[in-house]
């Protein structure tokens, strides 16, 4: 069930049974020659409708720009601020908190939000802490980042072996092609260097990554295996969420 | 040609040629109890695809949530507060500035986002003028409302007839109805009664408009309609902004 | 009765009656070389104190500085930034509310302070619904921009005809003549081109208006005018408005 | 000269020899059953005015509402809150700026906004030097609180002994009695018993003094008394600001 | 007793009994050739530490950088926007706030911090009025800037006739030698002229002052002094706020 | 080489040879009932000393506070927002930017400082990338979270096998009575039964850990432990960050 297509009636009964949502969070930003600009975005939306449908819960509005500081010296990156993402994940959930929702599970695409999203939910906390003290919703806020999680890099290592790389990974962009079949996109790629995944700002990334990959190669990616990652990932959720899914 | 689902690369050659781009901005928010919470965002991002097929303009990531305070006593309205979505517009502005994108085109689907993109306007351009003085870049930003268009109000005149109404309309449930065929959704409505369009805050909304239409009569809308606000609307952005997206 | 020229124990006396304020919203910014550079506060106080009269209502202090960027290029100017101008209006309100003003009622002279205004209205509203939800306090609050009110443009036609413009109007110069007869200037300008009334940033709305009038005359302004200006549209406030200051 | 009373050529013409400007601060609040809510704003308009006309400095748009919880027990009180108030001096300072303004006068009538004033010009100098570094403009900021002046106090023990007190004073209400004499006030007054002039918030400060007084008579203050205070207080400014205002 | 040298049931035990608590703020700023960047943080640590010990209360973290601009042009200063520190001071308030305590006394060991200090306890004030009205906790807020206490002033005479001056003084240098006997410094320092101890900006502080003092001989500080002024000035903070203290 | 014991001539010695600094950061917050408040604080300042003793590196002002919104519901605890944290960095970084500091590196004490502190370093970063663009300073700014490093949790599993836990840890315990010898803590414990390290908001956490412990037994603390973790820490991060500090 999503959202943006229900009904406020179909909603309110939701809520008579569910008080839980999925949010899916992306980014908007290179990844490598061929990996697509909003590929954050569209595997969170897509596994996020996965587990939707698998658990019967709700899966709200994706939120496509992220903190991507460190992508902006690729044309067609943005980014938010930290302190702008925190404040809108903060209406975001005050808007849901106002109708019922208690649980909200962010599924994430993208490692760049992390901390903004973390801090998040600090601030939604401490913020409702000293606005209402005891009368302030019980909030239950989670975070999943589903590149991190253990099928993902099982699944990875099995089909790329040390390809997969930290960004632009094979990994997700098989899940994009899985979701747009159409837009499969190919470009010649330098041979990978083993790289250190470490950097510190925009520049510093660009002049370590020169093509925006981090030790990938997307080129591998096939659409067949973004199924596969999607199915695994949405079962690995699932398990580890679905307590909390159902308000437990 | 849409920047999700482009590379960097190909970013960077659109940019040689052309610095315009579109954004879409819709709302999270009731529509009555058969027009879908997702209405305002679908009805953007359908429109803004459209004029940028036609004028071979980029088009961004769609605004998903907007600034909704007045519905937020319907379960499933979202609403960011004016001054995170002028926070947000910045960020995105100042993104796309980075990369040499100069004339910014959103187009909207929410009458409620009116007053905080154009406040995020000048928010940008005196940010700018404050810390970069002369040296700050030509930006030109521009909204469209496609609901206020005048062929759209033609059209709803032929169509409905009075009963357009200001809220979860007929010609928005259309074009909803056209891009997500498979959503329609139908609920009993009380009859029509004349409504005074204006309202306080979200209590003062609902208790005047209690189903959540303002003088609308959504069971109106059919698909078909739905395709032919498309086409009207789209040439009439394009006739009003295509110098503007073409850079003159 | 004007708030400045009160006590509190005035103020307490007229809230156990009433519980409506108007408050006038200027601008300090060029006005062409012959108008002055206080026109926008310097008509709205006047409008705003002759419809106190006629109705009997307060009005409160008159906020002299708006967003004012688009003028930024011509000396003497000033801005605030749209956040600034939604937070000092967040705290003229959340004060007022205090004391148990209920309806709030901008008379506003400047077009570039209507998207802040209207911002800052649903921040106010969605401020007070996120902390207080029920018990907020059932505030009504409402813009007036006098200048675009009918009775302007009737008048403005019959008077100046097609001399009227977008700023530095021959209108609004004529109020601040009724209202300062002593500080009626003159100053050579050029004839008076066509004008296409849409601008962008500070630079390029002075490259495109070099001496600041967007289309007008104001050396047609007379001190009679606008006696006849403000005893218009007063009469048009007082029948729009007069309701909604009276509580109902 | 009144920058709101002036041109924008008038306002070049001034730049070109003097870069000094004089801003009036008030604050809208309570004043004991006697004395005037503008108060503050009045007498730093007033004194401003003198001041300016003495020295030939532009002066510009008074600050009618500052820093005033402190007061919000009693009706009519209005208050920014120190970070909104910052926020509208660091925009005002930094318009002037833009325009070539170098020294600006803060000329006070309120305690209360003494930080507040005080804050902002760090706030902006540190602004400044972090966007701009050595390029940054060479500003001086100053601030006047006129009723600490020693001719003020000197007036004040002549003219009321020990009845001066530290807020609703005669000395002030004698300024707003010259500056509006149709607007003087009466009002029974409990004796005057001696205070210690601390408090902490609103409700605090009621209670310590019920009727807004704190220690004063303002029952002592004539108009004629005003003049006197404006004449003195004028002078002293001159002597101590004069060099500041002429750019030395 | 040290808050951070206690326990949580510890707090608890005092809290029942008092709810008074000592805050230390100081600043991280040059304090000329031979004076310690962290004196304003330790002067006030060992004096707030000196005060608690003697009216058994509690003493919470010190701040130790604080809102230090005006020295930024001297290596090692380091300083918070006051819109920063305002935030800050608002956190800590309402952290304690939220246990019980009502009573705090911040010991400041820098004049610049002075504005921020007292905008903050505004903010609070005004924030926590907004959002509880009368529920808001009766909050006591005070301020004692240690070297600006008339048994500071005349022991300094007394030891350093006119060469205590106003920034890197041998009183605050003394309690600091006190403090750290073995981070005594020695620098060459051109002879005392007389200064006025007005400045602007960074840059003009610099200017005005080379070296970083304002008219005061470091130099002639001994931690035996120092003693002696943490025994006189402790002295009087009990006099002065010991009532406050005990919640008086 | 300690900031606050420097002057500012020792400061530009300095960073005439090296642009690097160590800032250490910790929390005041609940540590069972025998772990102090001051903890992180503690902990980060003693192992940031000895990492800067032994490699040269200035060592700057400990951040006392920071973000622990989850132990505010027991007494004594205290919490910065996340986005004042955040700001509160912004403004330290900046300012040791301006000085020519180039590296700074965070030691770190707390889990709960990490989310803050990572998304200021994004924060800065893009900050200064708007306002400078090319020409901002390359930053490098790192965060070395002390208790997660492979040798800590090696010594903890010797002395501790499975008591460690997740907060109130018995070698964060150690470190802080190996600091301060004078004041170590003894409490009845409850026994260890084994937990879940998840929570939600500071009442969930209170629920599920009712003295604060994390599944950690801190009694079996032993200030010798504490010395042995000080030194096995502060090689690890001298071998991690080493090269980072000398500018490598
Ligand atoms: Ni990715
Ligand atoms: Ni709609
Ligand atoms: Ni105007
Ligand atoms: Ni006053
Ligand atoms: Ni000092
Ligand atoms: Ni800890």
């Amino acid at each position: 069930m999503r959202l943006h297509l229900s009904t406020w009636p179909e909603v309110e009964t939701y809520l008579a049974d569910r008080q839980s949502i999925i949010l899916p969070i992306g980014s908007t930003e290179q990844h490598s020659p061929c990996g697509l600009i909003g590929t954050d975005a569209i595997t969170a939306e897509t596994i996020a409708g996965e587990v939707g449908t698998r658990t019967g819960t709700l899966v709200g509005p994706t939120i496509p720009v992220g903190m991507a500081h460190h992508h902006m010296a690729f044309p067609g990156s943005m980014t938010l601020r930290p302190s702008t993402l925190i404040a809108l994940i903060r209406d975001y959930v005050v808007s849901l908190s106002s109708h019922g929702f208690r649980s909200v599970l962010f599924i994430n695409g993208h490692g760049g939000n992390i901390p903004s999203v973390q801090s998040a939910f600090y601030e939604v906390y401490e913020t409702l802490r000293v606005q209402q003290g005891d009368a302030a919703p019980a909030l239950r806020l989670a975070l999943c980042n589903w590149f991190t999680l253990p099928s993902v890099g099982a699944l990875a290592k099995e089909l790329y072996g040390d390809h997969e790389g930290w960004h632009a990974t094979p990994s997700e962009v098989a899940v994009t092609w899985a979701a747009y079949p159409d837009h499969i996109k190919t470009a010649p790629l330098e041979p990978l260097d083993p790289v250190d995944p470490r950097f510190y700002d925009s520049r510093d990334f660009r002049a370590r990554f020169p093509d925006g990959r981090m030790g990938s190669d997307p080129s591998l990616a096939k659409p067949e295996h973004g199924h596969r990652f999607i199915d695994a990932v949405s079962t690995e959720i699932v398990a580890r969420h679905g307590a909390f899914l159902d308000g437990a």
